[in-house]
């Protein structure tokens, strides 16, 4: 059988390759109303999973046959996605939400620069991201467009025609439009987020309303087309809404799987309200130049 | 007054400068006593804030020299971090702890390859990000020695014994060795784990007793210097956990409120327990080749 002859790694199965065998799947569709319940779903199935015992490829590739007979796993796709890099991006807001982008099967992933050469585009913290294309050369038709956040560079971006004037034009025509941080308020300077419900990092949420936005306190929050994240942190939980939307529940239950995702911090923390005030009380002031900047910005 | 002269932006405030007013601090350390209850300290700092009000910049600053003051606040540190990057390395599990260790003002932060060039390093997702340093020019004395995961990436930096020797070298001195997802697997590798409680990715957990480890089913594991973290996205959770270690609570508090992670997944999931079984079996066993694989490493 043609799923013994080629080992794969795990992470391939669940990304990037296009070599699945649809046509089997086909075949098998009136067969999985048991899914749910069954660990096998026929008796070649059984069969070629007791063989594969003996082959530890052969098993792997027999699971992920068995993956894709799950009623409304929708594992193969095609995707269009393009994330916006700019200098001074944060990039946990970005790195967060591409393992779940770029984990669904099918889809291709745009790093789009917003710098005219395609080195790597330093974040906040240093690390550099290498883009795969510039805001000229990104495909015109998107599924999804992402934008991250950060503090100053994300004042530079929003405040820069080009970039403002590439997300506005590729949002037109994409299925999702999203953000995570700040990158809301890029969204928002591009004239994205005019009558819509939002969100940004807690010491932004409010400035949303400058650009036409309803402030939402919430973790992700979707109006339409537009999806939009909390700070930093809360990419995986956009990430993880974004492909339920994409690729329905049990893809994206396999992906939160994957990613192990069942968070447990150390401690309390993480909002205003369970955070010590006088930490909590400071941070947020020391934000108070940052949105006396996002203040002086000018929507489209 | 010095705080005023240099608008600063408020992540660089948290992370990189290293321009903090120590002798200000040991100054009013005697009188933070009622710190955690009062926004001010002294009337002096609470008539710098009233003047703040009309200077977007100063306010800023001066709430970075308020929250310096939180009694077991330690903002200031010199820790040496290494991140060792290789090729196929799953991006999430670095930049989740990424986030919180470069966040750590006056942490110098090195991204190291274990290849010949500065090239960026791909990881299994597409996602290139650059290095800044090899393994051969990394610091010898570091305080945080921290390794990735990933699947077939990980299983030849396993066996890569130039890769092995690094971290068997850098851990002897360092303070804390630690991990994200399949990245035990190395430190197993490199014989890091012998007589250590430590956990993994759910899929490898139990293949660390290969390595002569006791696999723990938590999220986030400790055993002296040896500080291993579960699948992926569980890297936030080990970052904050060692912020907490090397800097105090507070300070790891402040990290956290910054990344505002409270995290709030959309739907139920991320263990095999909570996962609906048609999903979490087949899902399991599409990682039988890479256990068999894990299991043929010899560990030094």
């Amino acid at each position: 059988m043609a799923r013994r002859s080629r080992p794969r790694s795990v992470r391939q199965t669940l990304s990037g390759a296009k070599s699945m065998q649809s046509d089997r799947r086909a075949l098998l569709g009136g067969l999985t109303g048991m899914a749910a319940l069954a660990p096998f779903l026929t008796l070649e199935s059984a069969a070629a999973a007791v063989a594969a015992q003996q082959d530890p490829a052969a098993a792997s590739a027999e699971a992920h046959e068995r993956l894709m007979q799950v009623p409304g796993l929708r594992m193969h796709g095609d995707e269009q996605v393009a994330m916006l890099l700019y200098p001074g991006f944060t990039a946990l807001d970005l790195v967060g939400p591409h393992y779940f982008f770029a984990c669904m099967m099918g889809a291709k992933v745009h790093l789009v620069t917003n710098q005219a050469s395609l080195a790597p585009v330093a974040s906040d913290l240093g690390l550099a991201i290498a883009p795969t294309t510039t805001l000229a050369d990104c495909p015109a038709d998107l599924t999804l467009l992402f934008c991250p956040g950060g503090t100053n560079g994300t004042i530079a971006a929003a405040s820069d025609p080009a970039t403002l004037a590439f997300l506005a034009d590729r949002a037109v025509r994409a299925q999702c439009v999203t953000s995570v941080c700040t990158g809301s308020v890029i969204l928002g300077a591009a004239g994205l987020l005019k009558g819509r419900r939002a969100t940004s990092h807690w010491v932004a949420r409010e400035q949303l309303s400058r650009f036409g936005a309803t402030p939402v306190d919430e973790r992700v929050v979707r109006d339409g087309k537009i999806i939009t994240g909390a700070g930093v942190s809360a990419g995986l939980d956009l990430g993880l809404a974004v492909v339920e939307i994409l690729r329905g529940r049990p893809y994206a239950a396999a992906l939160m799987l994957q990613a192990e995702y069942s968070p447990a911090p150390p401690f309390p923390g993480g909002t205003l309200a369970n955070t010590d005030p006088a930490v909590g009380g400071p941070m947020s002031d020391m934000f108070t130049a940052f949105r006396a900047e996002v203040d002086k910005l000018k929507p489209l």
